[in-house]
């Protein structure tokens, strides 16, 4: 891969850390260029032409083309790598985890993090406030589902880390910012530490 | 690929057609075994217990072991054929369009036709109520974005048909059910079309 790498991210986002996270693992270098989500900088009519006409971020840039959605950046950086499994149904299981990730984890963990840490209650809308119960629910429901898993399991899939925990490690880690109680999940804390472990770990704001 | 497949599925779910129309494509065999979540068939224990411990559908069973969420089903189905991209950008470019469908097509789009054919808007709660405009401007602007990137495209990524286009497909072609105006969309209509010309097209309900 000789294309010259450029990540169009936010440090705090745990979908930006993902790409950094796996660029780590992997000794790859990558550049940064940051942008404030809050302040609309990734909806400026010139980050939408150029970089993103979803005008969010993460988006990595390969040369001159774009992948935009975490996973798949990641994906990209890690395909023919230990992180990709090679085993058909492995690979599938992975996948599966990282599709979970974006509809049943994200929405809810990552969410009440960036509403209660960034946007802040009282700048909430009436129907975000209505959805915080719903997404409280739903994200201790994805992490006791993660902690069932992982009992009596090092990773998420197979014997090995793989993307599937790359991407969720992201914001599970980072899950007491949003008001929940990695604590409650003795197998999910578990597997953090694992992951924190591995040789050329990369802290979200390291 | 010698093991039996079995498909977990409601008919009318976009998401359990996704998989269904991946082996029609692709001529392979496979089983349907039916389920009414609006029963809460996919909710009772035993179904917990051997086929998904998150209680959804689809899910597909491969000999004794089960992969959850369409997307990942439909990747394992399609994997080492022409519906998944060799070039390592042009498939980061396909899971892009996957993923983006689950997190920024699916859940308003999808939604909107469950909430307004299935549940039935009298049925609604409050939450979901106040969610409707929200869900509607959001899916509108999930086709707006298809619509542009196809103006002068046949095929979301490279020059076939890929996962990307039945994966979108899925729930795009009926979201006039849940209220959206596809003629508003004439890229997308003109892909539509060009889906169900293909070779063992299978439609919804067919």
């Amino acid at each position: 891969m000789s294309d010259r790498l450029i990540l169009h991210e936010q440090m705090e986002s745990g979908n930006c850390y993902k790409i950094r996270l796996t660029a780590a693992l992997l000794e790859m270098p990558i550049e940064l260029r940051e942008y404030d989500i809050t302040k609309g900088e990734t909806r400026t009519p010139e980050f939408m032409r150029t970089v993103n006409a979803n005008g969010r971020i993460p988006t990595l840039q390969v040369g001159d083309r774009f992948i935009t959605e975490s996973n798949a950046a990641c994906y990209y950086l890690a395909q023919g790598t230990p992180l990709v499994p090679e085993d058909r149904f492995e690979h599938a299981d992975m996948l599966r985890w990282m599709f979970w990730e974006q509809y049943s984890h994200e929405p809810n963990i990552a969410t009440l993090r960036f509403w209660l840490c960034w946007v802040d209650i009282e700048n909430l809308t009436d129907v975000q406030r209505l959805q915080i119960p719903l997404k409280r629910d739903a994200g201790n429901a994805a992490l006791k589902l993660m902690d069932e898993h992982l009992n009596g399991r090092e990773w998420l899939v197979g014997n090995h880390l793989t993307l599937a925990d790359v991407c969720l490690f992201a914001y599970t880690h980072v899950a007491d910012a949003g008001g929940f109680e990695l604590g409650r999940y003795r197998n999910v804390t578990a597997w953090i530490e694992r992951v924190r472990a591995q040789p050329n770990f990369l802290a979200i704001e390291g």
